[in-house]
């Protein structure tokens, strides 16, 4: 790990790493690792298993070809058979596209040689980072996040998070005693000058607790919010990350699904674009401005291939991924085999180029699906722009009750950002002047009515069979004593619900919509 | 989790869960996971990618059945027609032996639910537990023991072990400052009596630590020792867990590996046996003997189909499962889909009469590798009984230079057990009188004689192709202080190496035995 050949100069980010993730040491069979390629060597040395004794001899995989046309509704038996793709996995070099064997046995915890290539290769092309990072196999953001955890969170810390954030990947720290500081976001993401703020005023004694060194984000498609952060902002959010020392942790599983925005003219016709005119759509990662290392990116399969190959990877700087090695080596070994060909041998046979028209043809299925929520929210409510509607501080487009008359005044129940990617929705509802909530919220002992009235709308829609996630999932956990809409310092009388457009099809997302309308006429009157 | 239906009064073990594992809180998503099968809902709340957009339609193996033969030469393109089984895999369930589609998506975290039926009838069939267990899937048995250190230990606990132990499962906790209690053993596995005075004399002052709660056991053909723990050895110390409240985690890989004792008259034409035959010659495990729950049972099919399927399962009581899959929502997911998807299929189409047959068939391939590597031990040493041996306090076998003379006394090399189980020969080696050992110990400053000698011994083997794993790899880990042979408490003159003999050939193997011998008659004289 020399300095030179590196892309840009790196700063030490070693202390980052937390006390038990330095005491790991490497194995001492790699020792041994080395000599067993010798000529002639007879190793007594190996714990491994006989790969003749292991019962698969051959897979074969029928995939679809990277431009294939999918619909909901198709079906493997009818598939096009332009759009239908063979791979062939043997056992020994001579059979089919990919030996086998290798992905049987036991690997070395980094993952194989060539599919970390196709790693490199593929984050070279779409991300280009400045500096000399290194990749390592994950199986799944879920785990690789953990890892993350346990390489630079001590017991008891703060982690920067969007306001609103993933559910399991606080699951995972809020036994540690660590708890979050949420970030406000406006609809270009996590507002900057707040992080500065919050750094700057890091008061260790008030807090009980070291400045954060963590920003945790999903920045595409955020998982609840929808909010992508704009180019400029992700500028502004680097610097600040190099000012006060802060590693940036990219979970960027929605990166590839960025969509124009809703009703705008760009032809769905012009699919697939060149590749380079693709990629220069898509907002540049935290990843690609990164000239010091501090960026940790978790790339998974799940949502462009299927979530069953708990497969992924990690791009750092090679000061983080050789201690991510040593967990990954007593924590998890490396990813599933079977998961593993599969990736390699499909990527191969598809190529980069292949991989990233697949993508656009999967941005445009949920693009789609994007647009049928937005066009029912549009059948079924008035929409307005923010600055006209009677919530002006509202952002993006607020939805009212459907008047008869033009020139009524707006009655409004929920904003929302059109989101640029991913498959959220996050709307805030308004419950000021709603009878039920008043009623609930003038009653004594109230600890917190926005949460209860979110609950007895969220019980109306179930009833009336549509299903939406509470936003109460997704609030940063900042411990126990502020959990109430009052004590979290949000907006009174409004709550978020998260609407998911990836499952339900177009007549099932009118009908939702529809149903959901019904209960808000009932309740907003 | 009522009491009714136990098999066996369950004793309250949740104090053994340690502050963070208690500390986790089931997801809220899963309050909506019921109402989404309601007829008619439509879900927004969903967060999963739409399967139809899963670019894999159909999955074909080819697969040994379970009395196939095996030669370590086998190519799958020669194979026998009787000996293949396909499997067939597509997308609905109409299609093939398995519908797909499941596989590819997110799990629940247990596994999927037909896959855990089959490892509840294995357990029943092999185990027989007389409780209450519940089953759960994981991704290999690192990742298993990783949970459960997660699960019990508090950092700078102590945990008992044998006295050699299997270094990733260490490597694992060192960094939480938690260290080994190693436990002697003899050729019938840990001596009770000395578990027994180890917990009855613990001193939390002196020691600096609770006394400890788990008992971690590679009870089977133990790597690196070979050993496997008698049936009467076991109820001993399971007895004495329950008298001083230990919980006993029986990570088992090499269990289905038991073998007749080398030389031994059973003939290998009677394979295979009839299944309850087969089984009643398997030692029986803890988890059968288990009336309390208090055996945490690591099950993994990588040595009885293949590693690269990173699966396997826990046994347990339930109060230990429920907060094993809350760790697992947030740490793992379920393991790999496709992995998940070959073990149902195959198990389904051999059943488990035929998984039980496949397994005698790989006994007897791993029993043959064992007798090549003693049948080499014979042919390039005199072997003799240890009480009959120079060195009386020796267990087992003493391979001796050979020498040219009957009655000649007999100049010891190393002592050793058949083992009984698994891949590994440990031996014990005799520096004492060997001239370049004497020097060394002789030096000035020594601090580890022993060990000096045993890595010139190594590299002299490894100069002459012939590789072993160093026995220190194995020591349990006391601490910095507890690393050299004295300080250990280990016997003087003396120090380790483990043969495995899974990988070699029968010529490799009687290779690499003469090459170490020659080196051996070198040092010896």
């Amino acid at each position: 790990m020399g300095s030179l050949g590196y892309k840009s100069a790196m700063v030490d980010l070693s202390h980052h790493i937390n006390a038990k993730s330095k005491a790991r040491h490497p194995s001492p069979l790699k020792d041994i690792i080395k000599f067993m390629g010798y000529d002639g060597m007879v190793s007594f040395a190996g714990g491994l298993p006989h790969p003749s004794l292991f019962p698969l001899d051959q897979a074969k995989f029928e995939c679809l070809s990277p431009a294939a046309s999918l619909t909901a509704d198709r079906h493997s038996d009818g598939q096009n058979k332009d759009d239908v793709l063979g791979l062939t996995f043997g056992r020994g070099s001579s059979i089919g596209d990919l030996d086998l064997t290798q992905f049987l046995q036991y690997g070395s915890g980094a993952g194989n040689r060539q599919l970390l290539d196709l790693a490199k290769e593929l984050t070279e092309r779409v991300h280009s980072p400045p500096y000399e990072y290194e990749c390592l196999l994950h199986p799944g953001n879920t785990n690789a996040w953990a890892k993350v955890v346990g390489l630079l969170c001590e017991d008891d810390d703060y982690i920067l998070v969007e306001e609103f954030t993933y559910p399991s990947a606080q699951a995972l720290w809020i036994p540690l005693g660590v708890k979050a500081v949420p970030v406000a976001a406006d609809a270009a993401g996590m507002m900057a000058k707040n992080l500065r703020n919050i750094l700057m005023h890091w008061d260790e004694r008030d807090r009980g607790a070291r400045r954060p060194r963590v920003l945790y984000l999903v920045s595409v498609g955020s998982n609840p919010t929808g909010i992508t952060i704009s180019k400029e902002r992700r500028r502004e959010i680097y610097d600040i990350c190099v000012e006060f020392d802060i590693i940036i942790v990219e979970d960027d599983p929605y990166y590839f699904l960025q969509y124009p925005s809703y009703g705008s003219s760009v032809e769905t016709s012009s699919i697939p674009k060149p590749i380079p005119e693709f990629l220069n759509t898509l907002v540049p990662t935290f990843l690609s401005m990164d000239t010091q290392g501090r960026v940790i990116r978790l790339d998974s399969f799940s949502k462009t291939l299927f979530p069953g190959l708990r497969l992924g990877y990690f791009v750092a700087h090679p000061v983080f991924t050789e201690r991510l090695l040593r967990a990954t080596e007593v924590e998890t070994q490396d990813p599933a085999g079977l998961s593993q060909a599969f990736v390699l041998g499909l990527l191969r046979k598809w190529g980069v180029d292949g991989y990233l028209t697949w993508l656009q043809n999967l941005q445009l299925q949920y693009r789609t699906r994007r647009d049928w929520l937005l066009d029912a929210f549009h059948a079924h409510f008035d929409i307005v722009p923010a600055e006209k509607s009677p919530v002006p501080q509202a952002q993006g487009l607020v939805a009212c009750i459907k008047s008869a008359h033009d020139g009524q005044v707006k009655q409004p129940v929920f904003s929302f950002v059109d989101p640029g990617a991913g498959m959220f929705v996050w709307c805030k509802f308004y419950f000021d002047g709603v009878e039920r909530f008043m009623q609930i919220e003038g009653a004594a002992n109230n600890r917190d009515p926005e949460q209860d009235f979110a609950n007895e709308l969220w019980q109306a829609w179930a009833t009336e069979l549509v299903l939406l996630t509470p936003g109460s999932y997704y609030h940063a956990w900042q411990g126990p004593e502020k959990m109430t809409t009052s004590a979290r310092g949000a907006d009174p009388r409004t709550a978020h619900f998260r609407f998911s457009f990836a499952t339900p099809t177009n007549e099932e997302i009118n009908s939702g919509v529809e149903r959901l309308a019904k209960v808000i006429g009932r309740y907003w009157g």
